[in-house]
């Protein structure tokens, strides 16, 4: 069994690839839609949260966590390990081992919420594994609310102008690029078109490709999935399909996250 | 000694006003930075949430609150009213009086957080006070977001484009434009620009009037404001001057509200 978080649903595009790569494995799934977002808010206060959401999941026995959550994983992780003996997954390493593997040119540029970029995880996690790379790391705040708000038909002339705007200081200098949240995948086209040429690396897909290489050969399992949410779970299907790439994972449950 | 309280620090707008009308009241302010923000949440959920507020609130013998967000008033004050004996004043009623009192067309429209639009309660409101009057509402929840982060510079494109898009329906249609969310006074300029000759009513200010009216020929206090927050108050200061208008009003303290 294996648990996953997020601030809300944006970690259902890792749930997908972990559900392509470990067809058997059962999953349960936490969006903490009640406090969305995540990546705005102090790193304390993240820490407080990712804590509360880690309870939650482990009353369900799991055997492996996925931190789903680019801001959550920046600043909470070392906590989490601290407290959990399980091997717990974050997305920061996974990619920024992606983004090393592909860059030729040794300049990677990362974009994330602004208590990703604040807590200078990814650059960390690149430096570790090879100091001459040169990083250029750039918060987009708005992007995830573009993404929950429905601003993604590509062309959409507000997310091309926002785009335009926040990847500005990095045309030209990157030849890869992190997407440091697991809402922008969702708005790879005006990325794209902001930074042509530039191969775009998902934390979110590279976080559950660690996952599944190092769990695959002992999965067991029915393939079962669970959703829990903090908020209402009135229109989680519709809201989650964005996500989702045609998986269905059903309905959710609604907890109360301040309880644990 | 009256309380006020907003999902964040967008309810400052009605501090000012507030602070402005009666000099000598004391006041205290909660802005759920942890929790921020309401507006796409469920009504379940901000039901739930605006309860702990006016919980923490009233811990300090308040005479009278203000709910200065638009998305609380609208779900939220029916069971706050029902719980506590103090006079409670929304955004609803005070914005929906104005806004009927100058329309010359009988044509208003209403821009709000999803939750509020969803609710239908300045809707309700201004039917209430004249039936005859046909109202347009729009939910524009990006409106919040491009104030935290920023996007308030008049000229602003990415903010303009939004609020084309958001507005285009009420093109034509009202002549007065009720701000449903004290986030949007920030962004008058693009909204006037969309709507050219339409009157703007700030629902802050219009509930801040009421309060002032009903409370003001009994003030007395030491002209006090006390600030709180649930997410870290770090960054307070400048986060809060956006909607100060040159008004002081110290740090801010943080409390844990899921104790409420």
């Amino acid at each position: 069994m294996i648990g996953i978080f997020d601030s809300g649903l944006g970690g259902l595009t890792g749930l997908c690839e972990l559900r392509r790569r470990l067809p058997l494995c059962d999953i349960v799934y936490f969006g903490d839609t009640g406090r969305i977002p995540y990546g705005t808010k102090s790193a304390s206060t993240i820490i407080r949260y990712s804590m509360q959401d880690m309870a939650f999941l482990s009353t369900f026995g799991i055997d492996a966590a996925l931190v789903a959550c680019g801001t959550a994983s920046s600043t909470a992780l070392d906590e989490l390990r601290q407290r959990y003996s399980i091997p717990i997954f974050g997305v920061i390493d996974p990619a920024a081992k992606d983004a090393v593997a592909v860059t030729r040119t040794g300049r990677i540029g990362v974009i994330g919420t602004p208590t990703t970029i604040k807590s200078g995880s990814f650059e960390r996690a690149i430096k570790h594994l090879d100091k001459s790379i040169e990083v250029t790391a750039v918060a987009c705040p708005l992007f995830v609310h573009l993404v929950e708000d429905g601003f993604t038909t590509p062309g959409d002339e507000v997310t091309r102008a926002a785009a335009r705007r926040y990847l500005e200081p990095l045309a030209g200098k990157v030849d890869v690029l992190i997407l440091g949240c697991t809402h922008y995948p969702i708005i790879s086209w005006a990325i794209e078109e902001a930074l042509p040429g530039v191969r775009l690396i998902s934390s979110g897909r590279s976080a559950a490709d660690a996952l599944a290489d190092a769990v695959g050969k002992t999965q067991s399992g029915s393939g079962s999935v669970r959703c829990y949410v903090s908020d209402s779970p009135e229109g989680f299907e519709a809201a989650a399909g964005v996500f989702l790439d045609g998986i269905d994972v059903g309905k959710a449950e609604q907890i109360d996250i301040s309880k644990y």
